[in-house]
């Protein structure tokens, strides 16, 4: 099997390679300035790492790893769209760069070629990854919609929260893994383990960056702290707060959350303090240990030699002690 | 086989059927809304049509077309936000009914259950279907684009015009015929040439649409008369024209698509009596006629009985003698 280096050192070289050129230049150059920007490029790879562990061919998984990137960067176009989001990866967004016209089309463009992608797999697994991939095309369309409606109301709760994440972020993931074991050959059932695997360990994935836009050393991240605060955005930090506090701690927290002017450094801080005293972090924590327990479990139960399952418990290693 | 009135009201019940109310509601209301709207259900009508030439259990096919009515109608909610359409089919847009982000993500969402829709077809044809599906919504955004490009270009020439229509309008089409057609069991070879006679129909349709803009009677059209002219869209009609006008009357052309401001319905006539003057009615349906004949031709070499091939003629007939 292959390693995790190698994962991303060779789907790094794939979409070096892939490019799109044609005519018209306005509906593909979109598609092309994205993929070339980079990103973590987490998804391929564990379709890749998934499709190893069951056949040394891992190559036959190559195109849809890169079909599922493409799909995950189509979403990226639209969201950021729709959360008027002027940078992403340092970079531009694409509506920002052309206009909002290019941003749907393109997306809309780059959806369609995702699918083309996504389907270059073996014959014989063809129907299984159409229906995996395409039910959880329209989950994460229905994470992004519930992640928008949480924006304009004041009762979600910590259920709805992990609900949403688990569309909007965690399906995807495990699809990546289902659908390279299953390109590889893996059972049904072993397919079936590493979806759910891909899930704890999505869900783990999403619950840390809540907390790293609120603990991150700014410089290592590489965005600013405190975005989230900022926009009171509801995350799992946000609504466990909402939900613990009390009395004047409430109140002050409402308070924050209901201010139009405010120094936005202040707000950080206050709110941080906030979360602090109700120990909203270590919460976070448990909440992220216990999804790594489950998937260690999950992990344990496949039926494959142990060592083919070293680099996906030093992916959940890596996500465990990211710092950015 | 059936007939284009039965093929239309199979279709309609099933519309009537098929409801999109799980939650999130804001990613499915507005499905379920555009979906009832209606429109000509024409693209599902073909499928049926064409399966029923082969197979007579049509019934096969009907998800599929309904399916490739979803994929149309997807493409409609986001033009209409490109377009920044307020009215289709007499009713509010979809993004003016709610907002913009409604209007991409449900659009998204559609296309993504258009996929799911279209694929619930028979295993023996479900890979031919999923290429064909494929190739055909890619080109389809490309048609979308080029049409946007045409708006800021003045050197637009018919053949620029006529491969635009072709993958805007055409292809999908072509593309309900053959998957219709490969469904209901026929050979790679008839159903490309259903899938050559739907280009050459969709073409002259299309060229119907632009004719009937400027001479249809409003009344009967149901929408305003001249909008193209107003909008100086680069139709078949102007483009011809530009081509064709001369030393003043080019000079006046020019200067009426150069006005900011300007009452519509002078304008209208004034490029109406132009295209008058320069024949270019007659232009126009001179193309729509060759349009048919290639049809007919196509519809000749068909492997199929002769009484098999008089719905599509039929239907030929309906676009010909189209007046609104």
């Amino acid at each position: 099997m292959i390693t995790l280096d190698e994962a991303q050192e060779i789907i790094s070289k794939e979409f070096e390679k892939i490019r799109f050129t044609t005519d018209p230049i306005e509906l593909y150059q979109p598609i092309d300035y994205i993929l070339s920007v980079g990103g973590k490029r987490i998804r391929p790879m564990l379709t890749l790492i998934a499709c190893s562990m069951f056949e040394q061919d891992f190559a036959k998984a190559l195109p849809t790893a890169v079909g599922l990137e493409m799909f995950h960067n189509f979403t990226l176009i639209h969201d950021d769209i729709m959360d008027n989001a002027n940078v992403r990866r340092n970079r531009q967004t694409v509506h920002k760069k052309w206009n909002y016209n290019v941003g749907i089309l393109s997306g809309d463009a780059m959806c369609i070629k995702a699918y083309e992608q996504v389907m270059r797999c073996p014959a014989e697994v063809f129907t299984d990854v159409f229906w995996i991939f395409n039910r959880t095309a329209i989950q994460v369309c229905e994470g992004q919609q519930f992640d928008m409606n949480f924006e304009n109301r004041n009762d979600v709760s910590v259920a709805d929260y992990m609900n949403m994440i688990e569309l909007k972020t965690a399906v995807l993931i495990a699809a990546c893994l289902q659908i390279g074991a299953l390109i590889g050959g893996a059972s049904k059932k072993d397919s079936e383990t590493l979806y759910e695997y891909g899930k704890q360990v999505g869900i783990a994935f999403q619950l840390q960056d809540d907390l790293l836009d609120v603990y991150a050393d700014e410089k290592l991240l590489g965005k600013e702290i405190g975005k989230d605060i900022i926009s009171n955005k509801k995350t799992y930090l946000l609504i466990s707060a909402l939900q613990a506090a009390k009395g004047e701690r409430l109140a002050s927290l409402n308070q924050w959350l209901s201010l139009k002017e405010f120094n936005p450094q202040e707000k950080v801080d206050a709110i941080r303090l906030i979360y602090d005293e109700l120990n909203i972090r270590s919460l976070c924590k448990s909440a992220i240990k216990e999804c790594f327990e489950k998937a260690e479990k999950l992990l344990v139960s496949l039926s494959v030699q142990d060592n083919l399952k070293k680099e996906l418990r030093r992916f959940a290693e890596t996500i465990k002690e990211r710092v950015f």
